[in-house]
């Protein structure tokens, strides 16, 4: 079945409290759309932050002295290193410009993914304003889901992306960040291939590949398509969450 | 723009000397399509590589002293490990059933990308058989995309793709292992953001991106559709290739 990758254009600007399932919908009919069983829709992680309030403006953040040392090392404003830790569990690497971490979601990230770009705040300079990731994607993806499938009478999965750089490969890629009514992982272990061996060590990251696919198609830059309707997503719908995707510490290979 | 990925059923198995541009036209109107300009055909390694003929008896390999070695550290055949070797420039981690390398094209990957799967040979028992990589994936990539370029009369981009894992993520995904007529990263620093700030660090693995969306449609088991057709590209067409991706083994994260 093809897979059709439809990014939707002209949500307004997101601002804290909006209702984004509302949006959404209104984002859809505009865009002569509606849901249908089994389509997946995908979301960019910055306008779920920005409707539940993830903004913080720089000049309130007071850094701590393992954030100034961190600061040094990378080059990077000690106030927003701060806000950086406090979104982690453990530093990892080090860089210019650069500060590696696993962050309280569990997944390995630069800067813990706090980020400045297309962000502006209700005061001040825009410049100050930088946006964390959404405190639980899951249940972000689980509540916009839910309306939209009351909204729309179907059965639907809700993706949340961010971009992600790589260790060994440059530039970034959209990858998971939450995700709900999809599977993170499928896995075809036991499925025969073609000549009726088992497949040993397939797990397909589902959504990590229907992320890449769709941020391909949202733009980075002054876009802002941060909505991507997948039509044709291949494999069955079911409960799903971001930790399937997550490799256990104990078998992390290089730590 | 929407992007559409449509898997072509019905290529015949591939064997080694066949004339895979040819496979691809025909395979192409049995599906009804043809190609336009603009877009991308996305083909899967394994049939570039039987193609190629780089199936490999194990039966007809000899481990050196190094190849037994880390055959006892990985619980993996000898024979097998001799290949992964020859196919690799240095040995980065060792574990159960895994040997994480640096390939000869440049990239980091599982027992450099020796694959058991969807595998037969002309002789002996299927199990024997492994498949290399392609030897050139960006030339062979280059072959197919001026075959059909001419055949179609368009300008058109061809990317190569094989199953890749993720150091902290669990599940494959599918990534770029050679390219014609794409970018393979594309570069939007200095563009402006939403609020005309200049996009900092943002460099985009377009041709990733489209590899693992691409991949979402094939399948990994018995499906077998390793042709993914790719209309809607949102970047320019350019030359491209591999090379882009790779981050300098200096600015490598995680050595």
């Amino acid at each position: 079945m093809n897979l059709t990758l439809y990014p939707l254009e002209g949500l307004p600007l997101v601002t804290p409290g909006d209702d984004l399932p509302a949006l959404i919908t209104d984002t859809l009919t505009q865009n002569d759309l509606s849901l249908q069983n089994g389509d997946v829709l995908v979301v960019a992680q910055k306008i779920v932050s920005k409707a539940e309030g993830r903004l913080v403006n720089l000049t309130t953040v007071k850094p701590s002295e393992a954030a100034l040392d961190y600061g040094r090392m990378s080059d990077k404003d000690p106030r927003l290193v701060e806000l950086i830790l406090s979104e982690s569990r453990e530093v990892l690497r080090v860089r210019k410009n650069l500060i590696i971490v696993e962050h309280h979601l569990g997944f390995i990230s630069a800067n813990a993914g706090v980020d400045h770009s297309n962000v502006s705040g209700p005061w001040g300079d825009a410049k100050d304003w930088v946006l964390l990731l959404p405190k639980n994607p899951d249940a972000s993806a689980a509540h916009i889901r839910h309306k939209l499938e009351e909204k729309f009478g179907v059965r639907i999965g809700v993706l949340i992306i961010d971009s992600h750089g790589r260790a060994w490969r440059l530039g970034t890629i959209g990858m998971t960040i939450g995700l709900s009514g999809l599977p993170g992982l499928v896995d075809l272990r036991g499925e025969p291939d073609l000549f009726d061996y088992r497949l040993r060590v397939t797990q397909v990251a589902a959504s990590d590949e229907l992320a890449a696919g769709a941020s391909l198609v949202m733009g980075q830059a002054r876009e802002g398509r941060p909505l991507v309707l997948a039509r044709g997503f291949p494999y069955p719908l079911r409960e799903g969450c971001l930790s399937e995707l997550l490799r256990p510490k104990e078998a992390d290979l290089f730590r």
